[in-house]
């Protein structure tokens, strides 16, 4: 055997008996000739009473100083984790991450990891330790502050290390059984995925699926990777994310035509009304919208009304920042020119993903078919070359999901994915 | 003005109203015009938290990974702080023993300081910040370990940052006005001091005062670092310790004959019965001792009895390795030879400290003089050039502090320290 990355979540070191059954976890490994890195997550809601406390002492906390407090809740996890292992009589040794080598830039509160230098990890490997290694942080390479990585922040370390280290494999333990073809709580008959490829995880990240974040599998395919998302309770085995099918026994798992069905509901519209239908106005609106930071996903423009030479340009961008792009439009109406704005934070977006879907027509007509047969209205659409998304009211979510995972064979109770004729997409 | 160093206890940043109090008091000292570094301890009950979870995780915590999780501790409370200070728009960062360059041995749980190389400090000064430094801990030299600094560390902090800085003064803010006379719970009519000799305090903190640990006074002696002990709840004047009495507005503090009295009931008494009065046997005994690890307190041998050629040695040591001690000499008892031991956990150590005794002979006749009007049995006696102790049972311990203080004219009403005659002491 190898080197194995590890990753637990905060839901699974929420207390101390989590944190002894862990323990028993990667001791399990160890004891399976593995050399075992451990990336953990602060215990339960310890990061959320921190954030309390700050927010007590100053209604804006500075980025450091915020980095600072938060980075606490890793410390104590994985130290507690670090003492249980030992305590079942194995060799043990926490790491913060900027003892573990995890440099980054300087953007507090979401710094990106810009290299990693594990020699004192690889060390502590080589001694015979387990190494724990603090998740979600690092240390700013230009001023040595502490810095953190922002939401999911933990599996990005993760697959950070098995990368730097050259591991076999990076195992994210959760509290879920793997990656679904939709999500459970809304579709009951959804299906764990045996395997998935970087690419469409990848899109389903983006889509709103939530067991892994976007930068994590991003960062996995760059350096191939392989991520096993897994339960920390169940011990079955989950879902294999990478770039080759990998075997499952005597079976080689195939690639699946579509890979899931996911949804959002976090996104919200602006609908710029009456822009003049020439160069540059497209530009002067998103440029604007850039300026004040501020990501956006998809973006529609109508067919001119050729009366009045005007038109209206839609896009949608999350609910949090709604306030701003509107307050950064209108102080540059001026420059813009446009009669009004519209503000819907009533949308929901669904998304079919599938590699699949390159090689096999018909795939989008389906996809409307099934939305049609269930009634919901399409609002905008936008594609890519292995995802179909499509907006629409966020009532219609649930139902539209469902309608969709079922048309395209992903029920649980379904014989085989469905193999679609026709032409083009 | 110049450079301050303040250091703040557990229960003045205890929650979040307390750390924007200490916020307070510290941007106040900046704005007197001085360049400020604050050494805090972790808030409140946070360390007896952290030491509970570590137990239910394993009944032995590694001493590596336990000073990993404590220091969590002042994480939390200097990132707070230096926040809530930043929120009264005034700069500061909060930097870790390690960002501070507290240099110590590999000790955990109770390392010493070895270096500091404050320089990151130095220029977050420079920069106009105030600096927050987590105390009580440290980074070891040769691992590049977290370590901790163990009991009344983060005073140590404090008086080594002083040092390196090469501060003015340091400035212990906690729960009580300063040093006493005496303990105030004990003595209701114990008075504040406004200065004492680093000869003095040594003294009086090895004798059971706890307002200043030992460690903590030696170090500021060494480097001649002024100590103002102090309330971070009332403001006053505190206790300055130093090498030479300070002005107190237009009169010059003199130095008083006798500081105060200490008292502590933290010892216990073993008594080796029936030792050959013979050359090399109170040698094997303290070598058991010490090769236990062991810190003894004080030693009295009998008179040898003549008929016997037997003779008692007992000693005094903390009653929490009075077992381990007990284990040691059974252990060896082939080697030592004794007829038995007896352990007495029931005594209590009173102790006068002032430099003016080597002056002022007839103090130790005074004492004892007020010990016998008091009805109190001695037991055993120590002396040092400036310090009388003698061992009494616990039970006669407070009323023994009381007369004894009484006695030396330190009660709150006393007009004046009384001066003794006669010859010797």
């Amino acid at each position: 055997m190898g080197l194995v990355v590890q990753k637990y979540g905060g839901s699974s070191v929420a207390d101390a008996e989590g944190i002894k059954r862990v323990a028993k976890r990667i001791v399990e490994a160890k004891k399976n000739g593995n050399q075992v890195v451990v990336v953990v997550s602060a215990m339960g809601d310890t990061t959320d009473e921190l954030i309390d406390l700050a927010e007590q002492v100053s209604p804006m906390p500075a980025g450091r100083e915020f980095d600072m407090l938060l980075t606490a809740g890793e410390r104590i996890s994985m130290a507690l984790l670090a003492m249980a292992i030992k305590n079942l009589g194995h060799e043990a040794q926490s790491f913060t991450g900027s003892q573990a080598g995890v440099i980054t830039d300087s953007v507090h509160n979401k710094a990106r990891i810009i290299d990693v230098t594990p020699g004192r990890i690889r060390t502590a490997l080589d001694e015979g330790n387990i190494a724990i290694v603090a998740g979600f942080q690092g240390v700013s390479a230009d001023k040595k502050d502490i810095t953190t990585l922002g939401r999911g922040g933990s599996d990005t370390t993760a697959v950070a290390l098995a990368a730097a280290l050259d591991a076999e494999v990076c195992e994210i333990y959760t509290d879920v059984d793997g990656v679904f073809t939709a999500d459970p709580r809304v579709v009951k008959k959804a299906r764990k995925i045996d395997w998935i490829s970087f690419e469409d995880m990848l899109e389903l990240a983006s889509s709103g699926s939530k067991v892994l974040l976007h930068r994590c599998v991003e960062y996995a395919r760059r350096y191939n990777i392989p991520i096993h998302v897994r339960s920390s309770f169940s011990g079955l085995k989950g879902t294999w994310v990478s770039s080759e099918p990998i075997e499952q026994g005597d079976t080689k798992v195939e690639q699946a035509i579509i890979s899931g069905v996911a949804h959002d509901t976090s996104e919200a519209k602006i609908t710029v009304v009456g822009v003049p239908d020439k160069p540059g106005e497209a530009a002067a609106i998103f440029r604007t919208i850039a300026d004040a930071a501020i990501n956006i996903d998809m973006v529609v423009q109508n067919v001119s009304a050729a009366a009045t030479g005007l038109t209206d340009i839609s896009f949608t961008l999350p609910k949090t920042e709604g306030r701003k792009a509107i307050d950064a439009l209108e102080k540059n109406r001026p420059g813009i020119g446009f009669d009004s704005l519209r503000y819907d934070d009533q949308i929901g977006k669904i998304s079919l993903v599938g590699a699949g879907m390159k090689t096999n027509p018909g795939v989008t007509a389906a996809f409307f078919e099934a939305l049609s047969d269930a009634g919901v209205n399409i609002e905008l659409i936008s594609t890519s070359e292995i995802r179909i998304s499509v907006v629409t009211r966020a009532d219609d979510v649930p139902e539209a999901v469902r309608a969709v995972h079922s048309a395209f064979g992903l029920d649980s109770d379904s014989d085989e994915a469905v193999i679609y004729g026709g032409t083009g997409r």
